[in-house]
């Protein structure tokens, strides 16, 4: 039996996904050849790279002045490789503080030019800055949507002076995407997308082309848009599993449905935190991530034996990130509404000593 | 049923390996999760990732003065990484150009220092040179042990006086592996290692210390040496698949047994060529991969009527790169015996109009 996996990433795909994948592996499309086998400037995972590039853009709405990019990297490459394309060794960009994966972008970009503060929630990290201080003249603005760590995540997205560049990693696709005033935003995929080992970018042409081009032509955004991201072999079963996923988010109702249920799964674990005396979030409610429900039990023993029976249960990957300890239930589109019950039933069990 | 791949990469499985991945998706090892969706912080995977390192020691002999490092990306990536970790703006680096794959290779060292031609075949590359010479005090020594587009191998490694690096992303694994001299092997995974959008690093942990400091984290070998590959999300099911791949070639009596099916397998198709009035092979014979062996009919036409008897015979994959035309079929390490009989058959079919 498979248990319920809250894992923060890899997470949880759905079945319907993982089925087809069995198959695939096996005999892509009735081909005679698995997908792990098929060579990538085949007309067979030509059909595949279509139907990803396809699907995305449907379903997330992208028009054709964006770039859909497929790149073999987690979301912490693009941490440098978005500054490394962008950002002068005299020029600064303003970056949003609102945990640790910011933090390392900020790190990265420091390393090329300038990174200017615009706000930060440091050391609680426990909600999304609502008033932004920008320098003079950001080459751009990065903030990351959804802090996967704290538990926060951006309603909207800033209202900026300079294109937004958005680490999107683990909240894509959990809501309809407002593109607006982005020049970029690229996800790690293995949160709500498919694997890990390879990324999305969703990217504006012009604002790649202007990039640097004296890097190596993996270095550059504007190589995967020339090339259909196939300079070299990309992560080919990746970029299968994501087209699934993708089919599977349309066949649900698309984005907005995606929200909807997603909004629910998190109010049932947030209203039963705000009600209980012995577990509550670490949020500011208005900044609450619908992905990542971070808390705490009120003893470190209370933690300890919720863990121990969530494991006798089949409810896995409840702990919270080594960097900040205490408790993480990760609810991204393909965890199960049921699975969210099963979670406030046992948090109320253990509180109440059953 | 499962055609006959010929493909250069991704390439052909081996079906027990295949099978097992199958499995894995729904649920690694019994833990009720599948391996596209578990932590790559937590035990299944941790164990995971220690059989594919112990599996890779272990069957190709290393020792422990090399890392053994899997890198989020195909080996494209290092044509750039390797002289960024290793090459200064004022330093040399010698090159020996066989093909395709080590031309693009030099034009990356030429980014960041100085890349000395220390051999070329050019413009056949139809042979290994047997005569090197080398710079004064080259930093490294950079050779492609098998040329996939056309066709060559270097029998053994070449006597160099500075460390060896090697992209033997289309022969390791396939015989013996002899890491006299050599401070960093890297192979893209998608040949006889497992699936796109990973690579395997062998690598000197003396040497890769030794290496630029001042890069992003993910863009020094260090980095994957000290934090075990895990520095961020690593492709975990690439890893998984690479663990399998070792394990079968163990069952198979490990590289010194992969070697010998290599050699017979290699040995039937360029035996043919050499007595065939119409097909002919392009590399010399000292010179020959036993990986990709690539060939050329009379005339384009009886090419081309090849081509159309192996599609309707179910053998796949055998037109040569888009970069030189002609004919190829790759044999790595999956490739079944039979499989090169079947073509044999086929060629002398086509020749004699059957």
């Amino acid at each position: 039996m498979r248990k319920l996996n809250f894992s923060s990433g890899p997470a949880t795909l759905p079945e319907q996904v993982l089925r087809h994948a069995q198959g695939a592996i096996w005999d892509l499309d009735g081909s005679g050849i698995g997908i792990l086998e098929h060579s990538h400037r085949g007309k067979e995972f030509g059909r595949v790279l279509e139907r990803a590039e396809a699907g995305i853009r449907e379903v997330a709405g992208i028009g054709d002045e964006y770039a859909v990019l497929f790149v073999t990297a987690g979301a912490t490459h693009h941490f440098s490789m978005v500054p490394e394309n962008f950002l002068g060794e005299r020029e600064t960009a303003d970056y949003c503080h609102t945990g640790v994966w910011s933090g390392k972008a900020i790190e990265e970009a420091r390393r090329v030019g300038t990174a200017h503060i615009a706000c930060t929630s440091a050391p609680s990290f426990a909600a999304v800055p609502s008033a932004l201080t920008f320098s003079a003249t950001p080459r751009y603005v990065h903030y990351t949507s959804n802090e996967t760590i704290y538990g926060t995540q951006w309603r909207t997205p800033p209202t900026a002076p300079a294109p937004l560049v958005c680490d999107a990693s683990s909240d894509l696709f959990s809501r309809p995407l407002d593109l607006t005033g982005h020049a970029l935003v690229y996800a790690g995929a293995q949160k709500n997308l498919g694997p890990s080992g390879i990324s999305l970018v969703i990217a504006r042409k012009d604002f790649i082309e202007n990039g640097r081009r004296d890097l190596p032509p993996l270095a550059q955004y504007r190589t995967y848009a020339a090339e259909h991201s196939m300079h070299n072999t990309p992560n080919t079963f990746g970029i299968y599993v994501i087209a699934e996923v993708v089919a599977w988010i349309r066949e649900q109702g698309g984005l907005a449905a995606m929200q909807v249920r997603n909004a629910r799964k998190a109010q049932v674990l947030y209203d039963f935190l705000d009600h209980s005396k012995a577990w509550s979030g670490h949020a500011e409610p208005a900044s609450r991530s619908l992905m990542n429900v971070t808390f705490r039990g009120a003893t470190k023993d209370l933690e300890e034996r919720m863990l121990a029976h969530a494991e006798a249960r089949g409810l896995s990957g409840l702990r919270g990130h080594r960097s900040v300890g205490g408790l993480r239930a990760s609810l991204y589109n393909a965890f199960p509404e049921d699975g969210v019950h099963e979670l406030v039933k046992l948090l109320d069990d253990v509180e109440h000593g059953r």
